[in-house]
């Protein structure tokens, strides 16, 4: 049975609070996501929250009765409590009906097997949260395998990524590692890595790309480093007709995914 | 000659700064943009600011002192003042050297000339300020004559929108309309109306699109509206291989538009 916290005092609520700082995520091993959608999918991947907040007007949804009855049978609490919290918990003016708290995981890179996927995405120093997200998004749609993070990105657990990311959080495989260690686990076996670039002439749509492709963004406002394009197996740009030299980087991602997954469906005629 | 704020309780800095809320905005006709990027993109654009903030510890930079100079020329007000109360201004922890507060603008639908580019886009009861800046930025790079928002859609105008945008808000034209106000407009003349639906199953790279070719996006959580779908010439969906069943908004536009795009580049041979 649900218990109920209606006080903002309760010490549970200061603690979950807390997550929405990094160092609290840290130091507890544990995140916050929130919503309905979100949930369901994180339920569906097999990701059961330790704690289940739920609004007390909310409790009779199929939904949310489907969550606190999963949530439970994996050891989890189920709370009810109102808006107000739920607010206060996930910072937003709009609350959802539900904020789960999840143990944070990572998929360390020996275990990432490449040749589940055709597609990987990499990103290097990224560190808009918002981002990272959309590009985790990105990465379950165009059927990649995973998200690798090299060199210090934006956390993936901060609630902006994970609301960004629509429940890809929990389909997608997430690794982390510095660019010495990719670069030693990546050339221990089969893969092409594509770096997006300014500088080249290579136009995205010319290169025959061959799986599994491993697309590498960088950093937002600098790019990649040069030293980090010189490993790379194929530069590659968008052409840009504007006045602006650049593209939001989890666009320039998605852009270019979806050309390395158009040429691996059947050709279309016009 | 720059004058100089230094004081927080300045009546200047406290109109500025309120500026942040899209009342004020409304009110006075102004809105804020921020870092040397984006104004140097403004004013080559022929836009240069009311008033021009720079922090006094940039004053010697080549980039600030031309703002400034450009400013004053064009009867603006230059005023230098310190990287805290920059950051008051914009909002954010590490400030860029200047801030420039510009008159809003928007071309009416009737002045849009059409003919000037082969793609235009359409987004309905947007939201999200970041998805409008990013929407307006992938523009640019596509050579997109300019954005019409129809409905209510988040303000192009607030500092969010304008950060992602990264300077292609002052290139790209900007016009607002009701939907019937937009059709009305758009069957006066010749135009392709194309809908991202998740209601269809045509792939978004089977047809053959037309000049011009209007890329409608609807709301991020809703999408269009069916009434507003059965006006479309096409509805395109893009494939989704994953679990989650859409994509962020603006990367769904972006992939389209490059779509587009490519069909009218040379045809590449693999």
């Amino acid at each position: 049975m649900p218990r109920e916290i209606t006080a903002f005092s309760n010490p549970l609520i200061k603690r979950i609070r807390a997550l929405r700082e990094k160092r609290h995520r840290r130091e507890e091993g544990l995140f916050l996501a929130e919503g309905l959608r979100i949930l369901t999918e994180a339920r569906d991947a097999g990701r059961l929250p330790r704690y289940l907040f739920f609004a007390a007007d909310s409790a009779g949804h199929p939904l949310v009765r489907a969550l606190v009855g999963a949530a439970e049978a994996a050891g989890g609490e189920a709370i009810e409590t109102s808006r107000d919290i739920l607010h206060k918990l996930s910072g937003k003016d709009n609350p959802q009906a539900v904020v789960g708290v999840y143990d944070a995981f990572a998929t360390p890179l020996a275990a990432l097997d490449r040749t589940t996927a055709p597609i990987w995405i990499v990103a290097q120093s990224l560190r808009d949260p918002g981002n990272l997200g959309t590009i985790l998004r990105t990465g379950d749609a165009v059927g990649a395998g995973g998200l690798i993070l090299v060199d210090e990105c934006v956390d993936p657990f901060s609630i902006e990524a994970v609301r960004a990311s629509m429940g890809a959080l929990f389909t997608q495989a997430i690794a982390q590692a510095s660019w010495p260690e990719f670069l030693a686990w990546l050339r221990a076996g089969p893969g092409q890595l594509v770096g997006l670039s300014l500088q080249t002439e290579l136009d995205y749509q010319d290169p025959v790309y061959a799986a599994p492709t491993f697309l590498l963004v960088g950093n937002e406002a600098q790019g990649l480093p040069e030293a980090y394009e010189a490993e790379c197996d194929l530069l590659v740009k968008l052409p840009m007709l504007g006045k602006a030299d650049s593209l939001n980087a989890a666009v320039a991602t998605a852009v270019t995914a979806y050309e390395v997954l158009n040429q691996r469906r059947a050709r279309r005629a016009h």
